[in-house]
């Protein structure tokens, strides 16, 4: 989560976190370092729990203290301080904002200029790249026309950036192109639907992407919320790929045209996407699986499977039932 | 209809009418005021009836002449002129071009210019913005990079335009978003099919953004060809999304990514689609539905109901063959 | 297959490609010329045969050298010299990299310029358009603000090509609209899946795009590998369509937004394809052909047929199927 991109403040009181939560101020002095998911918080750190899939988690969290509410307090061990809330994700936005007071603007950096190529004589760059401040770039790359690269980011050894780039947010390793029009760093389609409008939730994740990667042309990738937005080492993304915040997609990733990912769904190694297809938010798709092309995967996949089909299932299945329909 | 962006010709003559359809002129001297749909059209404009459809629409229309072709004649109020005639949509567009004989040309205007800071003083720009003609921008606002805005495009105030954005023939409310990479307001994908090729037909409708909308990046939204293209208050809508001409979306929906909306679609308010589906042409989707990700809807979809699958049903329906089927 | 855009080695000694290969070295002196498909190499071409599907072109090449596998070498005729190989396209690979070195590099071209609009006085043209080196722009076009036109392209007279576009290794004929974002002629998603990684093949085919036609925005076009890919003249294509390489698009067709072709499909003239169908790679789609929006198309399809349906099939039967389906 320690990114470059959102100031962290320090150690909030307890009680103004309980106050902007409109909950009763405590009689306690405590100070919390920072909000985090369960697996990660130390404990200073605030967590939250909101699903009995993280049992396992919240068993083992260091966390002492921790957003959840009524229904699921009675599986929080005695040693962790509970703040019970009605809405544990609204709340969990709330304190993020506290913490990082920056990350709901998602605005343009209009403080961009004009790169300076004396500053970067080791890589080769297009017309009208502009650049934010503390940008850094490896040896060896070419950044194409009119790409924007905003405050922050930072750019490997020997990677190529096609034009008409926008990144922010976002640590991309070596050997790493990024084709034409692509929109990276973003914060995610994610808010709460409220009575009377939509309320946004502040996003501190990054984008990462590892070594050997390919982004394809006019791909959008959006940063996570609380944790980053992961494309692994040697993985290659077609045209119009759409991944939405929190995705993870492991490493030898082939993943083709058009295919679509909704948040925070994990996808592990050497998996190969056929075009169009759709995968669902929250869900793991193991190791080696392939899955067909327009097919819409709503379940979690174990690894070494091959799926087809809307809902997606066992791709023999598929044939069979559709040669049945003939 | 009346929008600041297609000029329109006055009075035209009904004779001249006829005579560009191919029609006999009549002894007749009626001047035409416009063109207009059937439940806007007033007493001096010309109108259409071109589906069943719409015959309660007929009855009640305002407009004394009607374009319609000779199966459809005898649905047509006798108080109201017939001009009778084998294709009505293409006659349409015949005299569209006639009142708009600039709403044909969809080139993109040559003769923007840096944006003047100093006439925006209220709102903050990045490099490269070009500014058409008699364009508004209200207070507060930021318009990103390398964006593009045309002639009489207007936006409220609180607006954060993105990065490589094209505005055109637009009207955008307060308080809202549209990010990087957006293309809004050129002509819909609409023409008639001809046997030597595709005659296209003449777009005089604008792009109504509401206020507190969110539109995402690289986004197409199209303007209508008679009627507007409409966003409503407080929608969101995710990156990827296509809108083609005519669409109207309600209040309040949230349309996640890779959704798509064939022309002339109506959708209610507080509508929510899941990524990757794709609504067909012609439609109306009550308020308050909720439509799977990867459906593909080809009906009218009643208030409050929930659907899933392609072609879409009732998600219990969905569910339950699809669990039968494992 | 002779284009402009990728400059070729002559006459590479048939031992050098050998060698390349890892395969021992032959007492012959023979020159090879290029490398080319069955239907269109020649005598002192070298080929090669990877599928029965070609069992009528391998009778009847013109070329005296193939590269094949064991499995295949049995159906090769005797008069032809085989060059057995394991893995027959990386072989081709390899190949096509020696005699087309720079093919393999698809990175942007950091050496245009604003261009001379004297050079160009019978075009108009927006603000920041780069050209490269040799470009051919006819009489009578108009291209958009922010647009990049790569080295060797070539547009013909009376075309309209928007702001934010790409174009590279293209040629564009005569009246020809190429809308807003749209990204042409850049290499197809093409590489062999290696076990530590994915290995990139050399394109050499260009982007031909015909007479009439009109590319929707933010589309992406990839060039062809060994063959082209072709656009024919009269057809349409709405928003967001992504075409994969070795594409062919027949005359007069229309395909509506977010459609995507996966790579070497051949589509007949006049097809019609509704919004968000998927056509997979290596089909033959017939003439007159209609495509259900959001159809997944695995099978060809013959001429003068109407399908829907994941996978598709004969419109009647789904209809039919999901009638019952009720």
């Amino acid at each position: 989560m320690s990114n470059p991109f959102f100031k962290k403040k320090k150690n909030i009181k307890l009680n103004d976190i309980l106050f902007s939560l409109g909950l009763k101020k405590q009689k306690i002095n405590l100070k919390v370092n920072d909000i985090k998911e369960l697996e990660v918080a130390s404990k200073t750190d605030i967590t939250f729990f909101n699903s009995l899939q993280y049992l396992e988690l919240i068993k083992k969290t260091k966390s002492n203290l921790v957003i959840t509410n009524k229904k699921f307090a009675n599986f929080i061990p005695r040693k962790v301080k509970i703040i019970e809330v009605q809405n544990i994700l609204l709340s969990v936005a709330k304190i993020t904002s506290i913490f990082y007071p920056m990350a709901i603007d998602d605005t343009s950096d209009l403080n961009l200029k004009i790169i300076d190529k004396k500053k970067f004589s080791k890589s080769k760059f297009g017309t009208n790249v502009l650049v934010g401040e503390n940008v850094k770039i490896g040896n060896n790359c070419k950044i194409g026309h009119n790409t924007i690269i905003e405050k922050n980011v930072q750019i490997g050894n020997n990677c190529n950036i096609g034009c008409n780039v926008i990144v922010k947010n976002t640590i991309i390793g070596n050997n790493t192109n990024i084709l034409d029009g692509a929109i990276i760093g973003k914060k995610g389609f994610g808010f709460y639907p409220g009575k009377k409008n939509n309320i946004r939730y502040p996003h501190i994740g990054a984008v990462i992407i590892g070594n050997d990667v390919e982004i394809g042309c006019n791909n959008t990738i959006d940063r996570g919320s609380l944790s980053n937005t992961i494309i692994g080492d040697g993985t290659f993304l077609d045209n119009q790929v759409h991944i939405a915040h929190n995705v993870k997609i492991g490493k030898n990733c082939i993943i083709t045209g058009q295919v679509g990912f909704a948040g925070s769904t994990i996808i592990g190694n050497r998996v190969m996407i056929g075009g169009q297809a759709g995968i669902s938010g929250h869900l793991k798709i193991g190791d080696n699986v392939q899955i067909g092309g327009g097919s819409g995967v709503i379940n979690n996949i174990p690894s070494n499977t091959k799926v087809m089909g809307y809902p997606a299932k066992n791709i023999r299945k598929f044939i069979k039932e559709n040669r049945a329909n003939e």
